[in-house]
C-alpha cells in the first residue's frame, strides 16, 4: 500500500490485545468522501453452532462481501447490484469451529460447517479423507477450522479507493508444522473483482510437503438449468468412474437433479503469458456469471465439481483452483501434485473473483477465455488419471 | 397455541440475532396476575468446562425444572414440592459441547457430559458405539451435544396458563443429513405434568434412517432400596448375559450397589387405545414416584437401564423410551427398529413426565399400568433378543 | 494457611456462580504494605485459538509468573530478575481447549496446543500415544487441555508475605472416571521457589489405575550450547536406540542443531532422607539455572528430554518428574510404574521451581545434588529397558 494515504483499523489482534466485537463503521468515520460507498460491520453471531462465530460485512461500491474471520477468512457469499454470489448448502450455520470434530465419520466432520462460497482447502494437506502412509488425513485439511488472527481492514485513501482486509491463519503443531497463512482480499468501489492474495510461509526448519484447493463454490443465480462453464483446458479428464459418464456434458449445467449427487472434473488449464488462467460459470441466457481467474504457478490444476443434485441438498458448482486435485494427497505424489514448501519459504497464491452481472462483462470474460483456447486444443481424457483403490 | 392471549420472548436466536444472556422474568413481568407462580431465569455458567454453558430455570407453579439450552434442551432436573427429579452423576458440570470430543475413547466422549434427567439420544443413530457397516458410529448420536436456537418463552395469559418453551436442534452435514429437532415442553402450574413435545423433520430429499432414544434419568429420592418399577410389559428380554441373570428382579431396586453396575432389559409395552403406555417407579413406601408416559407410535420400544451401583458412581435408574433399543444400530435392523423418514417428513415424539409427590399420585398411576396390562400377559424371554459379537 | 491472617479473592467458581473476568489488584488493594511487590491481573486473551482463554499474571517480589487456567493452571513461563524460564514453542497461542483435538492424528492433537514452562500430563494416563488394551491413549492424557475451576487466590498478610494460586481440575466420565486435580503453587516475594503441590483424589469407588508426568521444559537462556544437567542419578537409560547413540553427552547441552530431534533419558534418581531430590540446568557459565526438586514418594523417576533442535522448532529441554516413563502406558506395567489409586485416596505430588539467577545459588544447588550423588554411583545402561514393539 506504500506512499498512498491510508486509513487502518485492527478488527482482531492477540498481540495487541484489540477484539473490536460488534462494530460498524461508514465512509465518514473512515475519512473518505461521503459519496464514496465503503461500509464494514461486524456482528457477533448467536445460537446454535454459530454461538461465538463474527461476521464481517464489508460494502465497497455496488459489492457487498460476508466474511467469517472466525473461519479462516472465508467469503461466505458475495453480492453485486443485488446477484448473490455464493450458494445454499443444508448447512445454514456459520458453524464455529469449535463444534466442528474433523475427525468424526471417518474424517468427514468438516462438512459439518461447509457452506462458503471461498473456502480454503489446506495447507498441511487437502483433499478426501483416508490414510497416507502413517498419516490419517480429514477432509479438506484443518485451516477452515482455524480462527484468523490480525484481522486488519485498510483502506486508501484516494482513488479508486482500494480497500482490503487481510488476516492471519496458524496451523503449528510442535514437531510437525509451523504455517502461517496470510491471507488478504482486495477490491475497488468501481470494479467487479475480488482480488484474493494469500501467503503461506514455512516458518519451521524444515521443508514440508503442502497442497492448498480454494473451494470456490456457486449456486443460484447463476447456476441454473444451461448455465455453462467455460475454461481453456489444455486436458480434462474425469475424477473417477461416475464421472466418465458425464463428460460430453461436462460444461453444461442441468437443472437441480434428484440423485444426481456429484461429478469432479480434473483440468490441466490453459495460462497467459503471465500465468494467468481463468473460468467463467454463466447462467443460461449469459446475462450473468462468475469468473475465478487465478495464478498458475502454485496453482497448476482445476477441480470442476458439479454438485447440482436438489435444491435442498445443495445444488452448487465448485470452481477450484488448486495445488492438487480432490483425492487424497497419497494418489497424487506420483502425479507430482504434492509440493513441497522449504523452510522460510514463502507462496503465493492470487485467486480473483470477477462478479459479472451485465451481458457485456459475460461477453468480455468468455472472449478472454477463448483467446486462451486458441494456444491448443482441450485433450478430453476418458478415464480418470489414477485407479483409486 | 392458537387465540389464547399469550406472551412471548425470544431467548435465542440467530436468525434474529437475539441472545439475551443472564436475564429473569417474574409473574408480573410477563403481564400475569402476582399470585400466578411463573418465573424464568438464564444464567450463564462459568468455571471448568461448563464455561460458556447456559441454564435456564423455570419456575411453573409446584415445579421447577432446569433446563440446558446449550444441550440440546436437556432438562437437568426437576423438582415439584422439594422432591427432586434427576440423579447424580459423577459428572457435576453442565459440560459445553466444545469440551467434548465424542469419538474419544472408542466413541465413548459422550460420557464426560451425562448426567441430566433427560437426555436425547440420536436423532441420525443412538445407542453403543462401533461400526455399523462403512459408518462409526459415536454412543447414543450427536443431539445432546449440539446448543439449540430459536429458544423462545410463551405464557398464556389466561387459567390454565400454559408455558411452553421450545428450541431448535439441528443435525446437518452437507451429503448425509438435514434433520431439524423441533423441542417444546409444555406445564401449567397446577398440573404435576411436563409435557415434551418433539417433532423431527428430515429437510433433505432423500430418505434417512433416524433412531431416538429419550434416556431419562432418575436417583434418589425417588430411586432407594425396594423402589419398584412397574411397566405394562407385553415381552420383556435381558439387553445381555448379565441381565438375564437379574431378571428376576428386573423391576425391584437395591440399595447403591458396589460392583452391581448395570443390568438393561428391553421391553415391549402394552399401550391404550390411543397410543400411550406409562412406566412408573415409585419409593420404597410408594410415596412419589416418576412416572413416564409416551406415544408409542414413533418410540415403541423401552430400554429399563438399571445402574444401582454405588452413589459415587451414579446410582441411577433409566426409563427410555425410544425407536430402538441401545444395541448399536447394526443390531437393530433385523428387529424393525431403525426407521426410516422421507424427505420433507415429520417425525412426533411425545413424552410426559409425571412428577408424583403423593401415595395418591402414585396409586392413580400403579392403577393406569395395571389396567393397561390386562390386554396380555407379561411374556418375560430369558435370553437377549440378539447375539452380540 | 491455618491461623495466619490472609486476603483471599476468588477468580472463578462454577459454584459460587463468580468469573472476575479481565481484572488487575494491586498490593494495596490486598491490604498489603505499599512495599510488597505482589500484583494479580487476568487477561482475556482474543485472535486466533487463544479466543477464549484466560491468562493471569503474578507477580511476587522479583518473580512473575504468567499462569493458563484455561490450560489447567499450567505455568506459561516465569521470570525472576528478567530471566526467563520457559520455552519458545513453534506455538505460540495460548490454545483455548475447544480448539484441540487429542484423537486427531493417531492421538498427537495434544502438541496442537503444547508450549508451557509447567505442562501437567496425566491423569488416568500419560505418555505417547497408542492402544494399550482396549483402549486407545491420546499423547499425554487429558487434563492439559481442561480448564480449571475454583481458582483462588491467597495472600498472607504477614511476612513472608506467601502468595498462593490454587485451582481444581476435573477428569470425570460417567463410569470411567471421577478424579479431581487440586493444584496449588505457591511463592514468596524474597525466594527464588515456586512450590507446586498438587493433589489427585479419586471420588469414585473403584481403585483406579494413573499416571503423571510434570513436564517442565526450559530454553533459553538457561539452555544454550554447554548448558549442563545435573542429577543425583542412580540409573540412568536411554529411551530408545537413538538416545542409546547420546548417552555419552546425556548432561551436556548442544546449540541449537537442525535434525536433532529429541533424545530422551530416563531416570531412576537419589533422593534425601525425605524423599527429596533435585535436578539443575545451568547455563555455559553457570551464572544462571533452573532447579526442579520433588518429592520422589509418589514421583518416582525422572525423563530427561533433550529436544535440542533448531531454535524454529522448539529449542527446549525437559526435566520432567513422573510417576512413569514417557512410553505407552502398555510398556510400564511390568516396570511398576502405573499405580493405583484406591476410592476416595489422595495422591499428593509435589514440585519446586528454583529461579536460580547468579552464580552462588547455581553452585549451592549443584554441591545439594553431589551431596545426594554420594550415595551411590550412578549406573548408565546401555540399552532401553523395555523393547518398543
Amino acid at each position: 500500500m506504500s506512499a498512498i494515504p491510508c486509513f487502518e483499523i485492527v478488527l482482531l489482534s492477540s498481540r495487541q490485545g484489540i477484539d473490536l466485537g460488534a462494530f460498524a463503521l461508514d465512509a465518514s468515520q473512515m475519512g473518505l468522501p461521503a459519496d464514496v460507498n465503503i461500509r464494514i460491520e461486524q456482528q457477533l453471531l448467536c445460537g446454535g453452532k454459530q454461538q461465538g462465530s463474527r461476521l464481517i460485512t464489508l460494502t465497497v461500491g455496488d459489492k457487498q462481501l460476508r466474511i467469517v474471520p472466525t473461519r479462516a477468512m472465508a467469503i461466505l457469499d458475495a453480492s453485486r447490484h443485488n446477484v448473490r454470489f455464493g450458494w445454499d448448502s443444508p448447512v445454514q450455520e456459520v458453524v464455529h469451529p469449535a463444534f466442528v470434530n474433523q475427525e468424526a465419520s471417518g474424517g468427514l466432520g468438516w462438512l459439518d460447517g461447509f457452506n462458503e462460497m471461498l473456502v480454503r482447502c489446506g495447507y498441511q494437506w487437502a483433499g478426501h479423507p483416508g490414510q497416507d502412509g502413517n498419516e490419517f488425513l480429514t477432509l479438506h485439511g484443518r485451516i477452515q477450522n482455524t480462527p484468523a488472527d490480525d484481522v486488519i481492514l485498510r483502506v486508501e485513501q484516494q482513488a479508486p479507493w482500494r480497500v482490503s482486509l487481510s488476516g492471519r491463519v496458524d496451523e503449528k503443531r510442535f514437531k510437525f508444522t509451523n504455517f502461517e497463512v496470510h491471507t488478504e482480499l482486495c477490491l475497488t468501489p468501481s470494479e467487479p473483482w475480488i482480488h484474493v492474495e494469500d501467503h503461506l510461509i514455512n516458518r519451521g526448519s524444515y521443508a514440508r510437503e503442502y497442497q492448498a484447493i480454494y473451494h470456490n463454490n456457486f449456486g443460484t443465480p447463476i447456476l441454473e438449468e444451461n448455465s455453462q462453464l467455460h475454461v481453456a483446458v489444455a486436458e480434462l479428464s474425469p475424477f473417477n468412474p461416475y464421472a466418465a459418464t458425464g463428460l460430453a456434458d461436462w460444461n453444461r449445467m442441468p437443472a437441480p437433479t434428484a440423485d444426481f449427487d456429484e461429478m469432479v472434473f480434473n483440468v490441466l488449464p490453459l495460462a497467459n503469458a503471465q500465468g494467468l488462467t481463468q473460468a467463467l460459470m454463466c447462467n443460461a441466457n449469459q446475462q450473468q456469471g462468475i469468473e475465478v481467474a487465478w495464478d498458475i504457478s502454485t496453482l497448476p490444476v482445476l477441480t470442476i465439481w458439479k454438485n447440482t443434485d436438489s435444491l435442498q441438498q445443495g445444488y452448487v458448482v465448485g470452481i477450484e483452483p488448486g495445488t492438487s486435485f480432490a483425492w487424497n494427497r497419497r494418489y497424487q505424489r506420483t502425479l507430482g501434485l504434492v509440493p513441497t514448501i522449504q523452510a522460510s519459504e514463502e507462496k503465493r497464491f492470487y485467486v480473483r473473483f470477477g462478479l459479472l452481472v451485465t451481458p457485456e462483462e459475460v461477453s468480455s470474460s468468455q472472449q478472454q477465455i477463448q483467446a486462451l483456447q486458441q494456444q491448443a486444443e482441450a485433450v478430453i481424457l476418458p478415464q480418470p488419471l489414477v485407479t483409486l483403490d
